[in-house]
């Protein structure tokens, strides 16, 4: 299957994506529409992206020393390039408002229409960081944050950064320790602060693609006392230009005060710069004063809940990343299983060695390793969709369709994010293992898909930090409500595919796994003790992401046993498929759950001097 | 704890190594010897490895055009003086008879010295293919043979290649196409051959830290009708040095036809120079001649029963190649662990925003990581010491002693080598992990002992290939009774460890796997049909290798408690380590062998369209 029938699929045999014309948002859509931006996209990352995938990451980003002893970053020509187009058609503001140059695109297309840029070259990047952003701006800036710093990412001019992280506190923000001092409350612009400190791990920190870059940066504003106050509390949120502008979007010729202290040489993601930045050490002084520049957004202290609103969606962003790394590894595979020779088939018929070799494709653990990565891969994208078309709902359904959304995206996004890129890594794996020692080279693109996607499982929290939310917050929040939402649209599932006799064992299988969590999740909490319900958090989440997937398959089977006439190629597959993940994946989550439902404390009662 | 008191545990504590000195061979050997040969090669790895594992990296072998047209391969000064060093310890002879210039060395204890140079830097490399080469020539060789070609190589001057794959025939040997004509039959140095050819990935085929390269070739001798005999029957092996030489061993000045075509780029083990290489095509002619000198070893159709005489020490080097790996990046991320401050404790005690963070160390899901990773490597350490010291029975044991040695090692070899090669990968994955964003930067070491380690599973013998070796040959050889020697050495261990209160329940959970494996593999063979038998050996290789894995943490914690005065600092760490392994590990093995058991044909009859 080609990603764009695969997306066909899913998008309308299952998901009914043309059912959101009838919105009123979406009202002058349709199936045409939809279609012209899978087009268009497919076309500019097959053209500008995917031939320069390898470039990317064999002429990373490097920095030279300018005049004024600052660091530029240099990028290869291609990415340049694809910025440009990608800016070009209007992808940045595909969401956005007619009336300020969006397109009213349901969120479900934007994403299945990003994906083939995920597929063609992950780290030349959609940016997704520009687009969140500007999203961020939308809903919590001042009309002319939004005229000024919004649109002007939207309109492909600017890109746009997310500042969290400190060298000091990684995935701990209550750590951080960057400093903003009110300079003027009367800004136009916003309150105006200068801030000091140091980001770490921010994407696309420094470049040249764009005329300016719009640094959204988390800081702390010092009490009376002068002291920073600890914990998230304290946090607020900052919009730092890397140059300054008036208020009518133009640049004024003064650099602000944030420097490229360095870039990170990461083992994939190449093409995307990852760079450490120095806020307010002075090397470009503004008004002769050392700080950076910043307009704060919202309230004071508000910095945290402003950047977590745009949480679900970066991270279902990831989980698509992931997703998409992992079909482009089962596609070159598949090629290669089809086209190379080797060896001879088991038993009698391979014992002349006078007959010719056969092609890979036609040994049994060959076809195990495709078909592994095809479920992983089909699955978790069919999720993902599943998810984005749950921001449409939560966006334009009905207050309770849209308010039942939230919840399931609540309990949905930490799988959406961590599945993936647990999984489709490991169908990297297969892909190079596929491959022989082919795909150990730096001649085929597998081995790049299986770097690039392991960073999948640490950025946007890590899989810990998933996993924390998933059972310490996300199954427990308004009563368990979203968890009983899910089980409620699983058993609607199983109860179908009881009546469908290829899938009615499947259906079992299923229900009997939804129990098990369900009693587990229970058995974790029983005590009331975190420690103990945490101690195994994430092999939880990999069987509760099991059992997800598994769900999304046998949905799918079900389009597949209703609908034989439609779309026959991506039919064929579907069963194979899900049958492959009940009878080889599902059973897994036994071994997963037994500690959890245990509250096994072996590993958190390790003694440090033991290990 | 370090590799060397993890490795005196096991060997001393657990496979009490000294007991081989009562054999003659090993007669003049102690504690002592065996502690300075330790001690050594633990020094040398620090001193000559260690240090440029990461420039062995960056700097990797690239190619020079030297005046005759030919290509020479460049290799950095570090990995000069290591190989020096190497040579100078007399390691390269570790086994070889005193009057052979050898140390009449244990395999266990070389197999153990050599696993600091693994850890160190293991695409630096031990020499493992010159000493596997030389060793060969040993038993299949002619007199002359050995005290040219094999003395040569112990003795460090030259260095040895084994010359199989080629790039039409990777796994598949029946395929390869290299052609041997006989050019005189007298040749004091065996039966003269000339060779044409073309051989792919082999490791240091061309480098100038030796004065000469001995290569080991397959080929094939054509028939009378000038075609080749299809399949392995018609393979013979043959010598071909880089160099002529005479039959004193000094070089003639005379370059033999082997050139070099190219290097392998590789994603890891950038260290070790990977080659193509073209023999006989006239680059270097010889007497005016296209063709490869080689020397025919043993005789003709015989060169892969001699080649394949040492598989079983090539495939336990992989695997401890894989699981030194996974002990570096343990090491390396139990001491990121214990020093890096991040977050704070769950629940009541993580509230306070104004206590410090805490270290990575005393969070749950830190020390599950890291408690995985020892319960991986230390566990596929101690399985592969037990193979080795299997090495020594097969060879100084009595008739009876040896040839229960032999059949073990049959069965235990597929697991020696694929169990390691996945699993302490997945723990490479897991210390990369715990680094966070870090771990995936290249200013830690994490993220190349990941790259390294993926060769594991594909070099060889891939996984599948050792998956069918083991369902397809080894448990079935000999009415099983191999299978059924180590049902009896687990069994041994179960009854033991039944009677320690605190391994009794480890011992029926592993008696009851036992069982399991053994109905499944009747199962897997109740139609007697290979294709339905072997349609997921891999997953039953998974199963029983962690079966293995469980019964050796057994065996270890039967050392723990009955010898709990001794090696304390170990001692703490192996019942944790144990209730890790039967907790979250053992369990996994019904998922995989449900589909063993019910020959399922999921993967097998997928239609190839339908992928």
């Amino acid at each position: 299957m080609t990603l764009r029938s695969t997306l066909d699929f899913l998008l309308h045999d299952w998901l009914k994506a043309e059912a959101l014309t009838q919105r009123p948002r979406f009202a002058e859509h349709s199936r045409q529409t939809f279609d012209a931006v899978l087009d268009t996209c497919e076309r500019i990352a097959r053209e500008k992206y995917a031939p320069f995938n390898r470039l990317v990451d064999t002429e990373e980003p490097r920095t030279e020393t300018v005049p004024d002893g600052s660091l530029r970053v240099v990028l290869p020509r291609a990415t340049h390039d694809a910025r440009a187009a990608y800016a070009e058609s209007g992808m940045l503001a595909a969401a956005q408002d007619y009336e300020h140059g969006g397109m009213q695109l349901p969120y479900l297309v934007e994403a299945a229409a990003n994906a083939f840029f995920g597929k063609a070259s992950i780290s030349i990047g959609s940016s997704l960081l520009t687009v969140g952003n500007a999203n961020l701006l939308m809903v919590h800036g001042t009309d002319l944050q939004k005229q000024v710093f919004a649109a002007n990412q939207f309109n492909g001019r600017w890109a746009g950064t997310m500042c969290l992280s400190e060298p000091q506190a990684g995935s701990s923000l209550s750590d951080i320790t960057t400093r903003a001092t009110l300079e003027d409350p009367n800004d136009p612009l916003g309150p105006r602060y200068r801030l000091r400190g140091n980001k770490m791990w921010i994407s696309s920190g420094e470049h040249e693609l764009t005329e300016n870059i719009v640094h959204l940066v988390l800081a702390k504003i010092p009490g009376p006392d002068g002291k920073l106050i600890p914990g998230v509390k304290g946090i607020s949120l900052f919009i730092v230009p890397k140059k300054l502008v008036d208020a009518q979007g133009q640049l004024t010729g003064v650099r602000n005060d944030v420097a490229l202290a360095g870039l990170n040489h990461k083992l994939g993601w190449r093409g995307t710069t990852n760079t450490l930045l120095n806020f307010g050490e002075g090397q470009f002084k503004v008004d002769g004063q050392a700080g950076a520049v910043g307009y704060l957004i919202g309230e004071p202290h508000q910095g945290l809940r402003c950047m977590f609103h745009m949480m679900n969606e970066a991270r279902i962003a990831i989980g698509m990343a992931a997703t998409m790394l992992g079909l482009a590894g089962y596609e070159a595979s598949l090629e290669y299983a089809k086209t190379r020779t080797q060896g001879r088939p088991v038993g009698a018929a391979g014992k002349d060695p006078n007959q010719p070799p056969v092609r890979l494709i036609e040994h049994a653990d060959i076809k195990r390793m495709l078909l592994a990565q095809k479920a992983y891969c089909e699955g978790a994208l069919a999720l993902l969709l599943y998810c984005a078309k749950l921001v449409d709902e939560q966006h334009t359904a009905d207050e309770a369709a849209a308010d039942e959304a939230r919840l399931l995206l609540e309990v949905l996004t930490p799988v959406a994010k961590s599945w993936p890129s647990e999984n489709c890594l490991e169908a990297n794996s297969l892909a190079i293992q596929i491959h022989g020692g082919y795909g150990y080279t730096r001649d085929f693109p597998v081995e790049q898909y299986w770097r690039d996607n392991r960073l999948n499982m640490i950025h946007e929290g890590t899989h810990g930090i998933q996993a924390m939310d998933l059972l310490g917050r996300k199954v427990l929040m308004e009563n368990g409500r979203g968890l009983q939402l899910l089980a409620g649209r699983i058993t609607a599932t199983i109860e179908r595919a009881s009546q469908q006799a290829a899938l009615v064992e499947h259906a079992k299988a299923l229900a009997k796994s939804l129990g098990r969590v369900g009693a587990v999740t229970q058995a974790a909490w029983a005590t009331g003790n975190p420690t103990e319900a945490l101690a195994n958090a994430v092999p939880y989440m990999q069987a509760f992401g099991h059992v997800v997937i598994a769900w999304t398959w046998l949905e799918l089977a079900l389009v597949a046993t209703a609908d034989a006439s439609k779309n026959e190629a991506n039919l064929q597959g579907v069963l194979p498929a899900t049958t492959y993940f009940f009878h080889y994946e599902l059973p897994k989550i036994d071994a997963w759950l037994r500690v959890v439902e245990s509250r096994d404390m072996t590993c958190a009662n390790m003694p440090e001097a033991a290990f």
